[in-house]
């Protein structure tokens, strides 16, 4: 199969653009979408871009009763020179086929993958905000759509892409946000499906987070599920504390997921000078840092929000209060560089960022 | 709203019936399903019965990307006499619900469920099997619709049950089946999601399952997430041991399912005053007993086979030939006794069954 085989089919009916000041986040979706599908001994055949539209789902498919799906998220920015550029839009594939091994789905060819993103960038190109901090959320995934009950991996399925233009995640800039540290509920553990991107475990989290919000905390901070003590995550974002001059950020352990916004970060905080370590990090950890004075700065790193600064952190009876509540000063830093990195507004010494180029598209 | 507010469409193109020889596990569907939509600040709305039939669903929903979702699993037997049966249905309708408050799912209204349930039975009466060892495989579940990408709760929800003519597990009666004990994958573990019946918890499993059958075996037996050291489940069944006399099975410690057929075998084990306890039991204590030759059954209990004895199981380099490799005297009075009262061909002394009665179908 190749790229050229890709057949698109373009809507008669484009939808109204909504307003670039309103979008909030994955509410509205482009016109356009990719899908092709597999089949048991033919393999993924059928790649088209088609209108956006429902999808006929018979109701015994294993994604509704055995969960087996992946997903993954990446974005597309709008350059003020108008190119239209991608962030590592590689490392979101090559994640999407670990997903894939850990849940049983068969391996989707990441080059045909990203050349569908491409042309279907293209043919919604439109789509792709140009308003500072907006952006176009993408959002590849893999559904089972076979329709039978047996408790075992699926003979067919969709890949998908839907795309969604997105505004800033904190409209004012970067603002730090309450934590709670959740010591009941447990969102993955080794040997379980933690390291991949499957809707799983994300459906057990919600509870965790409902509790947290109604507490008046924007998220959870996610302990380890054997000793409920080492840090994993902070929502659905990798976590960094930045203690006495050195940054830490847990190590990939298995559980928790290997963050695209994560590695970069290392990689930038390489290229300072300043001192990373990836290692096991207890909460005991934290608090005593927090407690000596060294606690200096913290903050959660995903795609959705780039930075998350966290401004007060609870466990256990203890409040701990960063940095005095404000965004600090490394955090607001990496930001800055990342942002306007992905926004093509600054060099790319990585080398991360893909240009979605204007060409004849085929078909 | 009422039971009488269920309305019926009726199939005009019913589907030729399988072969009762030929039906397998959850493969054929009967001609219609039930229904019924959740809507924020509406509740659930407009139950009904229609045709069987895909449904549409918007590439965006929660259940493909963020797993929100329940679902259960109970039967519906023919007895000789032609009525139809169903095993302990309320209890099912008590789990979903158990199901939904830990993923965040409104409530169903169990009495709505069970009465539309019958009524949909009767509607495709014609499809629950009477040859011997068959029954009507019945699906519930829950599928989150909302078409938005945060991860959150979900404003909209889909109820439904379809059904599915199933054989008998083993066609030519019980037989035993050699088991994995899993010793690197992890089902489930306190504060994640093991004790309700929703997708992601099968999702994480196909790998290991895989991985098993490749090496010859039919089923795993999961340990606890956190020792990986006492024993949870068997597949996706309950699992008990006969050792010295005495029956053990795990107790319901959070990460494991509250098997109603679990539940009922306890129950048969008391009145017939076979000892039988629920705690905490290590894999080396049924290798100990194994080695000291006192443990005397092992067998899995699960609505879809009823039981399921366990001839060989392999451990960490160990293979325990149990009872020969045969059946095991009380593993087989247990299957005999809970079938026979299933297909109504014995006293019911829990009145557990539930007599799905002709009358007449409202609208
Ligand atoms: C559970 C979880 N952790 C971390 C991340 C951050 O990963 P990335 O930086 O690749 O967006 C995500 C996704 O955004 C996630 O879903
Ligand atoms: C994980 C799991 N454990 C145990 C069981 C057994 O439960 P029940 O006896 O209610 O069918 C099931 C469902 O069949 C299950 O899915």
């Amino acid at each position: 199969m190749t790229a050229n085989s890709i057949k698109i089919e373009r809507t008669t009916a484009p939808k109204q653009k909504p307003d670039e000041n309103q979008l909030g986040f994955g509410k509205y979706f482009t016109d356009h979408m990719f899908i092709m599908d597999y089949e048991e001994g033919k393999g993924w055949i059928n790649p088209r871009i088609i209108p956006y539209q429902p999808i006929m789902m018979d109701p015994a498919a294993k994604v509704f009763h055995y969960g087996q799906t992946v997903f993954e998220g990446l974005k597309a920015y709008r350059a003020a020179d108008g190119r239209i550029l991608l962030f590592r839009p590689e490392q979101n594939f090559l994640r999407l086929n670990r997903s894939n091994s850990r849940l049983s789905i068969p391996d989707v060819d990441g080059e045909l993958a990203l050349e569908a993103l491409k042309q279907l960038i293209l043919v919604d190109q439109d789509w792709v905000p140009s308003q500072e901090g907006n952006s176009l959320y993408i959002r590849p995934f893999v559904i089972a759509t076979q329709a039978t009950l047996g408790v075992a991996p699926s003979h067919n399925y969709h890949f998908m892409i839907i795309m969604s233009p997105v505004g800033a995640y904190y409209a004012e800039g970067i603002h730090p946000v309450k934590i709670y540290v959740e010591s009941e509920y447990v969102r993955a553990v080794r040997g379980g499906t933690g390291n991949a991107k499957t809707a799983g475990n994300y459906a057990g989290g919600l509870k965790a987070q409902e509790e947290a919000t109604s507490k008046g905390y924007s998220q959870v901070l996610w302990l380890d599920g054997v000793h409920q003590k080492y840090i994993e995550e902070v929502g659905s974002m990798n976590v960094f504390f930045k203690i006495g001059g050195t940054v830490y950020t847990p190590e990939l352990n298995g559980s928790i997921l290997d963050g695209i916004t994560r590695n970069s970060m290392i990689q930038l905080l390489k290229h300072w000078n300043v001192p990373v370590v990836e290692r096991q990090i207890s909460i005991d950890e934290i608090y005593e840092a927090y407690t000596n004075g060294t606690l200096e700065e913290a903050f959660g790193t995903g795609t959705a929000a780039v930075i998350s600064p966290i401004g007060d952190l609870y466990w256990n009876g203890h409040q701990m209060l960063i940095n005095g509540g404000h965004t600090g000063e490394l955090s607001q830093k990496l930001y800055d560089t990342l942002t306007s990195i992905q926004q093509g507004a600054q060099e790319d010494p990585f080398s991360w960022m893909v240009e979605v180029q204007q060409k004849a598209i085929l078909s």
